[in-house]
């Protein structure tokens, strides 16, 4: 392809709206272009490089056995009343009505719809195992779409689901998913880790997440480096140190006149953050729940919506009015002791391994200290409830956890009966009885790849695209087109890479070298061919995205020479 | 592939809600599944006529130098208000609002995106020409879903839309497009017929729409076996016989008690239908017109909207309350002398050259006899305005035309500055002068193009795929899965077509030979070897799915004569 003739309007300057290099480099390197918040326009060479991310994707899951359907994007309404999941979306699901005010929405996600088919068409053991995929557009109405295809409300997915007569079963499906996905992203060219990640209150029994760590992620990730534990934040479980060995002494109530955080009582007290206690008082679904938690803690609002059995977002702090209620104080001074009315006590398990320990009075300006768990209170519930830092001990093998962040680009689920059970999935085994089917389910996002690939690879002078996803394999760039030599050797290569089958773009735009090195340095394309002064004597340049060094070739060498770096980085 | 493990829910029965071949032979055949009305899930072997068709339409594209970009399929509200089509749309576009109330469409076309794209970022005449396209999903909320894909209210198209500085350079870009459509539908195996079509009251210069002729067809297409002209219904000029060399009569007034419609008049009054003049009194826009038209014509309503310079949505039948206050007259009685009030008369072409003519008498149960153009009434415009019918002159050729119907799969379009003007696509040109972009746009439709194969290319026991469009090239059917010499043999010839790139299929499923037969030749696989009780001997039959007639062969001959005619036959 002729750069003069390609639509391809790459921007000097860096776009306002973009926050992270990925989204920058998409804009800058004319891959892209937004239409609306969070909805995007994928320019050509934007289009190529998700072809490339599709093909390797449908590959690898054709190799696992997969078989591709495609299925609609406007979901009756019907199919998500009956698996309850229409309210549990809520705004982040795009709804509208057909002329006939007939409800539906645009499929965030498809397991009722794949649920559906199988159910009307597989009925006998004879049939399974099945796993159907399909690559195809999403939506979902996001808070806060940022990032560009980071996070946006219309991207394209792989989501696969699995039908198993039995958990064995969905083990080897799940496995076999497991395994393609780690090829998928090592052909993509991704460094990734596979962590743990929650599977929900509702059921399921495993899941995984593959991360690509990036400074940019908006997940965070928990990784020991000793025995490979890794778990995201809201999956990773914390440990608990040994009960402290201080000797308990007597309760005291202290006054603590309109001192009401943590950070407040610090400082009024002189005491550090984690010889309090601090108690969180939530609302779900028309009840009350306290939380204790160490002072210096967070609450993981994942294990807490999976102790109390409902979604994350069934979950909220009471008001003011319900504090009020529950403590008898003003907001600021609630605490385990003499909490009045119907509420839940749920201490995280850090807890009663404390002693001496400051909390809220229930009384207007006044805490309590050398509170101990046992002697002055008791939970209903004593749970892992909090959230990870940097330096837990690991769940495993107890040596420091690690932080990082990281880009959740993809995730495999063992759903179990969910589905089946909710729409009557069911088979018929080979006693002739009636059993739910055991499923699973496998998501991709390709637009994000493509993102996360950038976010590794790239440098200050633009992307460094992996070959396997890279627009194009190589640039032909003639230093001055008006120089006879320099272009006829220049089209000649060019001609000759493209019927050798490569990818090859050509810089014939009549612009200044430097310009058009900057824009093949943007473009990330992995090749770059110079044809300059030396031409006359057919000799060329070639230089790697990756590499600061070029190598001088005489004309003849070129094609092999390229094809021979094609072959080895894909 | 094996059948035993693909999803392949064949059905024995004709569906219920199906009326045309290619919607039975698409459920019948597993192809594909209806989730809502007009909007259908593509299971494994329709998934894989849908890529096929997409990868030729692809690569003709980008042979004809367009290249591939991708929309959203969500378009905001504003671009359609600029362009002045979120209205004219009406109920036939999906709208929505996302979470902050703001307005969106499901494309059912793109002209906005594309155009708004490019005002965005090509400004001078270097960059042009330009043709965009892409591959990807439209909503058109159709009063009327039907046939299958045929009319449904989720499908792929491909749209293409070209840029250029002049109407030149539009011809030159359309003429591309024309070409590579013709090559499309070539390689998918279609006989088609190009037609004029027409290009609507507001600009455009001209319009082509290839339609496979297809008794099933929604559209009509009228053409001239002489001179090789060829238009749909809308488009079809009609011509005008020579003035009626009759004596010109006294006007007389005629009691018609109660004969109302043409057919009551025909008997009440024993004259054939083509000696009267109806008026056919419509709305549009606030306003009236009365439409005077042969007794036996139908209007055609594409050429009154072209006339009135309005959508064709905007013309609607008068309300008998306005009929009978423009004529004085009950309904029937509608005449073109004497109307009241502001009501525009028009004559289609042919009453002019009528004499006496009986019409209306714009009083109830009266007709007039002997009506003369330009003695009695004369028209505010005369024009053509009917429909076309068959036997009807050719406009060019003078030779009748004939009448056929069609399934339209492509439609090209020059659109001209329609939506430059609307949305100031504007570029500089040598001279740094602006001048509006000449653009021209071009579709297909995916689905449409599997439906339409199969109508022309099936039998009573199934489809008959044309080979370059097939699911999988070949099939290989044990006769007895039991005996050991047959599923070795088949398992053996399987394996080698596969390694040899050939999409196979094997029917490795204990079931009887007649059922797997049926089932080969339900879902048209081009090429079926049938393995039976001369396996012991290596000897195997192959049968082409359109011919009658099988050959013997020996085994090891099997690779390459499916090779050979897998060739021949793309």
């Amino acid at each position: 392809m002729r750069l003069s003739q390609l639509l391809i309007p790459t921007l000097r300057e860096v776009p306002a709206e973009a926050e992270i290099p990925s989204h920058t480099l998409m804009l800058k390197a004319a891959m892209m272009r937004k239409l609306a918040s969070g909805v995007y326009i994928y320019l050509p060479l934007g289009k190529r490089v998700l072809k490339k991310i599709e093909e390797i994707v449908r590959e690898e899951m054709d190799r696992a056995g997969a078989q591709e359907v495609l299925m609609p994007a406007i979901i009756p309404a019907e199919l998500l009343k009956e698996s309850g999941r229409w309210d549990v979306f809520g705004p982040e699901m795009f709804k509208l009505k057909d002329r006939n005010d007939r409800e539906f929405c645009l499929g965030p996600t498809h397991e009722e719809v794949f649920t559906d088919l199988v159910r009307n068409e597989v009925k006998s053991y004879r049939q399974l195992p099945l796993t159907i995929y399909q690559i195809q557009t999403k939506y979902r109405d996001e808070r806060r779409p940022r990032f560009g295809v980071m996070r946006s409300r219309e991207f394209i997915m792989k989501d696969a689901y699995s039908f198993d007569v039995d958990w064995d079963g969905l083990d080897a499906s799940f496995d076999k998913m497991y395994d393609a996905y780690c090829r998928i992203f090592d052909r993509c060219g991704l460094k990734y880790t596979v962590v743990e990640a929650d599977s929900g209150a509702m059921g399921g029994k495993d899941s995984k997440e593959f991360m690509v760590t990036s400074s940019v992620g908006e997940a965070v990730i928990a990784y020991c480096d000793s025995c490979g534990y890794a778990a995201n934040e809201e999956k990773a479980e914390c440990t608990v140190e040994h009960k402290s060995d201080e000797e308990i002494k007597p309760l005291e109530k202290i006054y603590t006149p309109d001192v009401r955080t943590i950070d407040e009582l610090v400082s009024y007290l002189d005491v550090k953050s984690d010889k309090f206690v601090k108690t969180l008082i939530y609302t779900y679904k028309d009840k009350v729940a306290a939380v204790l938690l160490r002072g210096d803690r967070e609450v993981n609002t994942v294990k807490l919506a999976n102790l109390l059995k409902v979604n994350e977002n069934d979950i909220d702090f009471a008001d003011e009015e319900t504090v009020r209620s529950v403590t008898g104080a003003n907001v600021g001074f609630a605490g385990p002791i003499g909490l009045k009315g119907d509420v839940l006590l749920i201490a995280d398990a850090e807890v009663p391994m404390m002693k001496n320990i400051i909390v809220g009075a229930n009384e207007t300006d006044y805490h309590l200290k050398n509170t101990n768990y046992g002697r002055d209170f008791k939970a209903d519930v004593v749970s892992d409830i909090r959230k990870v830092v940097d330096g837990d001990k690991c769940p495993r093998c107890g040596n420091p956890l690690k932080l990082e962040r990281g880009i959740e680009v993809g995730h495999i689920f063992k759903l179990g009966t969910k589905y089946s059970d909710a729409l009557g999935a069911n088979y018929i085994d080979e006693n002739g009885n009636e059993k739910p089917m055991i499923m699973g389910c496998y998501g991709i996002g390709l637009n994000r790849i493509a993102a996360a690939a950038i976010e590794q690879n790239h440098d200050d002078k633009g992307i460094i695209w992996p070959m396997s996803i890279a627009p194009y394999h190589a640039i032909v760039v003639p230093v001055n087109v008006s120089n006879d030599a320099q272009r006829n050797l220049a089209e000649k290569i060019y001609d000759e890479l493209s019927k050798a089958g490569i990818e090859t773009l050509i810089d014939d735009r009549d612009l200044r070298a430097g310009v058009k090195f900057n824009d093949a340095d943007l473009l990330g394309i992995p090749i770059r061919i110079t044809v300059g002064k030396k031409a006359s004597d057919n000799i060329v340049e070639l230089k790697l995205r990756r590499d600061e060094n070029s190598i001088e070739l005489n004309y003849d060498e070129v094609v092999n020479k390229v094809k021979e770096l094609i072959i080895n980085s894909i």
